[in-house]
């Protein structure tokens, strides 16, 4: 997911923080809040070449008998969504997937995960069970293994239920060079599909939505679409998916890592009208909303055809979209061209909008 | 540590649990109520050959060119430590340790470390940034680089402060075979120091001692142990760091993959006088308090003092004793001879005996 460290050397962060500071619910946005955090908590302490490259998924190196080298991608993730269980998902598929994805979006095979469980005392094991099938059958379509695993009890009141934390790893493909980081001018951005769906479930299953919206999560392994068009001779230079901070907050993790220019174009932005409806009715701003099951392809412009072929394909990409270009200036900015014609700066998630949505 | 899935297959679990069941603190002991939550709940999931392994890490192999393979150590831990510090350490210097310790016990050189935060809302900033230093120092210690990280935030009350997850990788020493499956009749089991400082020290944190016992935690990074033993051509047949459920539990662990019997000789344990008095008033034993800096070392006996003069080179090892033997019966058993001159079964630890303890 995008929220994992992205390319964070560059953001303005116009709140001075300081250490009387508190954690606010803000800070787990995706948004300026959290780049901000990490930028100047975390990454003072971790500083290295493959955390700071701000990708989704540390790009490990092994050398092998001085010639040749395995390229692993390596990420984790811990979910916290409440409540466990939505429409179209749960914690449990929740959790493989954005692992599986964030691997994947180096342009990598995901082959293991581990899993870390916090339980809290007083969960009942059926339902504990409940998101282990669903994890299992997660685990099976994406075609991954879970290999270790670690299970913590903490008293009532000391958590909400369970979380669980999935890290993994993957094998790049051969000759790939995926990054946020490769963003080339003229170069075609393409959206595998609708937008908002998962962040509008899990409001729902909260019943904060005061109306069934029949709107389900989008939550889906990405990583078949992902070897479809690696092992294609499409060139594509960035792989993305748009979780927390939305489909408006990765392009600009992208426009700043690339420094280049997005123009969006509004009018092309598939969303459906349950979404837009619920939007509309709660204030939301559609490109700020989660999703847990899309990705955004950025393709040299002669292949875009062929990648929108290949994506067409795949049930989970059906409804990919060209939404956008790359463009020279002004860099490090996305605009987006509205629907009445205007143009707009498209800014990066200013603090919360959806708490604990993944 | 020894609570990863260990060799789980085998062990009788005398209480029943049904779907009806809640989760209990005992749940995250290390012992037999985990133990049984495991086999019967997660396993059935996540079966695979390397899971089913029942090690601290999941051992991967990556061929290469047809021939040669690279081995990587895969694991993973959430660390819920109530205090977050303690005499001797804090959640971040055990998030580092514990992780670098469980890569290690495979006989790998750990390598890259992936952390995962879950802070609860209206945590000190301040209180973060020291976690953050102190896994700094202690990432610097082991020679780790921590290469992705995750950050999710809370409501207050849903969370104790802050939880770490870390996962981490490591490379294994060339053509080392070290499993807790592996320990031979004759073998000599060499514990690395003094146990029970980490429960001690964590319990006085919490102000649950009734007096200041001068104990401090033990937490500390063993890979370089590690190195000096492998790159040595000592015959080391098993590593495993004694955790949650105590040297007693773990040595079970052994003796069950192994399919042998630990001999142990009670005079030989080395245990300090603070740690002792503790326990005694306290009525626990210490055979089954948690360690974070210790590691059980099964070596071919004609290996015994080379082993040994290895461990007193290194502080974390330097008072290193021979704590007994391996033999092949009564299979899956551990039996003490005890300081009055009788044998006893040590068991595996029962329910709960100090929660949340790393």
């Amino acid at each position: 997911m995008t929220q994992d460290y992205p390319s964070l050397q560059g953001l303005v962060c116009p709140l001075p923080l300081t250490h009387n500071d508190t954690i606010v619910l803000g800070h787990g946005s995706g948004g300026k809040l959290m780049h901000d955090l990490i930028s100047r908590h975390f990454l003072p302490h971790f500083n290295n070449p493959i955390l700071m490259k701000g990708d989704d998924a540390g790009l490990l190196q092994f050398a092998f008998d001085g010639q040749k080298s395995l390229r692993l991608s390596f990420t984790t993730d811990s979910h916290v969504v409440a409540p466990l269980f939505f429409s179209g998902g749960d914690i449990g598929r929740l959790a493989v997937c954005g692992t599986v994805n964030d691997i994947s979006m180096l342009g990598a095979q995901p082959l293991y995960l581990t899993a870390g469980f916090i339980l809290e005392e007083g969960l009942e094991i059926a339902l504990l069970e409940r998101v282990l099938t669903s994890m299992e059958i997660a685990a099976t379509e994406a075609g991954v293994q879970i290999v270790a695993g670690d299970t913590k009890v903490v008293q009532k009141g000391k958590a909400d239920q369970l979380y669980i934390n999935t890290s993994g790893i993957g094998v790049l493909y051969p000759d790939v060079n995926i990054s946020g980081s490769n963003a080339q001018p003229e170069d075609i951005v393409i959206l595998s599909g609708t937008i908002g769906e998962h962040g509008i479930a899990v409001l729902e299953a909260r019943g904060e939505l005061g109306f069934s919206s029949g709107v389900k999560s989008d939550v889906a392994p990405l990583n078949r679409i992902i070897a479809d068009l690696l092992n294609s001779d499409c060139r594509v230079h960035v792989l993305r998916d748009p979780t927390r901070g939305g489909l408006a907050t990765t392009l600009n993790e992208i426009a700043q890592q690339s420094d280049i220019c997005i123009f969006l174009d509004e009018n092309s932005i598939p969303i459906t009208p349950e979404v837009r409806a619920a939007c509309e009715l709660l204030g939301f701003d559609p490109l700020f909303i989660a999703n847990e099951g899309k990705m955004v392809v950025i393709v040299h412009p002669d292949d875009t055809q062929k990648t929108l072929e290949i994506m067409y394909a795949n049930p989970y990409s059906e409804n990919a979209k060209i939404v956008g270009r790359v463009q020279t200036k002004p860099e490090r900015r996305v605009l987006m061209r509205t629907v009445i014609g205007t143009t707009r700066v498209v800014e990066i998630l200013s603090g919360e909008l959806l708490p604990r949505i993944c």
